[in-house]
């Protein structure tokens, strides 16, 4: 099965200073992992248009992902670099896309107010970009494909984002994944995690296509309480399941076995 | 004035996957933009040895930061791989850390626990690193100097990151800084982004240590609000806030003359 990755860009000096918790990079990393993708990286990086060309640039070459989403600095000020970024990465000028202007003309001008430069900077684009109606504010997303990379540019207010996201993108680069993924979970006590350590090291390299991952909940000596997130992708979402099920019960198994209770089983049926 | 640049990584599959909001990336950047640590970027990776190694690589060869904090990767399982990355990216060998293992050695042996080779794992560090107490979990973190790089690795479990950050990392990093940074935000009604954004734009340019951002809260065309973000960076801490009340001023007085009306003003006194 072909493996397809995604990196996930989110642009913006507030978010790398920490003025903002970054929930646009959790909405997409669940998004696009539900979607088979596998999210190997994440970047925030603050409004500087070398920067992120740079670092844009590095991944492509470098990691070659199916897909690359980025949120953040499409809007009308100085600071708002992300398409003359992804552009420089791309080596493609950066053009007025008609499409795009149109979108921010029938915004603005239907309502009295004048195309400024500000205006019509939000409907330049890297060529062949394809606009991305925003049905919240203002500022079109853009779709670009480049080789084998598809590159998706949304803005950075999250319910601009999200319902651009859900409206606009997911459906168009759903057939990018062709993968299932599933998710189970159980709470275990009473087991250090140092204890069950290398039971999950063994599932996991018995079961290729799975991630599985122990997070401490209590005190790992005095009141050991972890919690075993497990997720397996196969090409059909009932293979999925089923992985998920046959790993969650061996790990209750050898649970119980090393001493330890299960407290909570959240299997997909 | 010297400019420090930092860097953070927070490395997990859960994180880079969204099954956790990064607070552990707002905590840090707040902390160090505190500090006067000007934070370029922050990376989210998957827990693969090689892809945290290479773009760590990459960070340090281009950007030489002043700092680096990681978080995640330092406990006892298989996929926690932290530290082989960081030793990897700085061509060292990974060690058997003696004041390490006397941490980890204290915690488990101390309760009757076995010394087995998942908890000695979390002693092998970087030749060269400092081990970091960990007052409130088990794995220690370290603190590698590399050339004008300082590295530091945290757990990624909040509450131990965020104490072993305040109890023995921010002393010992604060000299990194040697700058003040004082922030102010207002919020401005009636006018809309893209009308603001050439004032912005020039007050940027006039103020060269400042960072000034605006943020969209209400709706661009039919009500429109903004919080305007306002941060300096100066050597003391009264040159910083001077700076901000000048800039949040000349903001306030701008954004009436063009039909607004100022709602909040938080400057420092």
């Amino acid at each position: 099965m072909d493996r397809k990755t995604a990196w996930i860009l989110t642009l913006g000096t507030e978010v790398a200073r920490g003025l903002v918790v970054n929930t646009n990079a959790a909405f997409l990393g669940r998004r696009l992992s539900q979607l088979g993708l596998d999210v190997e990286g994440v970047l925030t990086l603050v409004d500087d248009k070398r920067l992120i060309a740079d670092l844009l640039g590095y991944v492509l070459r470098t990691y070659s992902p199916s897909l690359v989403v980025t949120t953040g600095g499409l809007g009308p000020t100085y600071d708002d670099v992300t398409l003359e970024a992804v552009a420089e990465a791309l080596g493609r000028p950066l053009v007025l896309n008609p499409e795009a202007l149109q979108m921010i003309r029938e915004k603005f001008v239907s309502r009295g107010y004048e195309l400024t430069r500000e205006r019509v900077k939000m409907a330049y684009m890297p060529e062949g970009a394809a606009a991305i109606p925003n049905p919240v504010g203002t500022a079109p997303g853009a779709l670009i494909r480049h080789g084998s990379t598809t590159i998706v540019c949304l803005p950075g207010v999250p319910r601009e984002m999200e319902e651009m996201w859900l409206r606009h993108v997911e459906g168009s680069i759903g057939g990018l994944a062709g993968a299932s993924i599933a998710e189970g979970s159980i709470l275990v006590s009473g087991v250090p995690e140092s204890t069950l350590a290398p039971v999950l090291r063994s599932l996991s390299e018995a079961y290729s296509s799975s991630y599985i991952k122990s997070h401490p909940r209590g005190y790992e000596l005095s009141s050991p309480l972890l919690e075993v997130y497990v997720s397996a992708v196969a090409p059909t979402e009932g293979e999925a399941r089923a992985l998920v099920r046959e790993i969650c019960g061996r790990i209750a198994g050898e649970a119980v076995r090393l001493g330890g209770a299960v407290r909570e089983y959240r299997c997909p049926s």
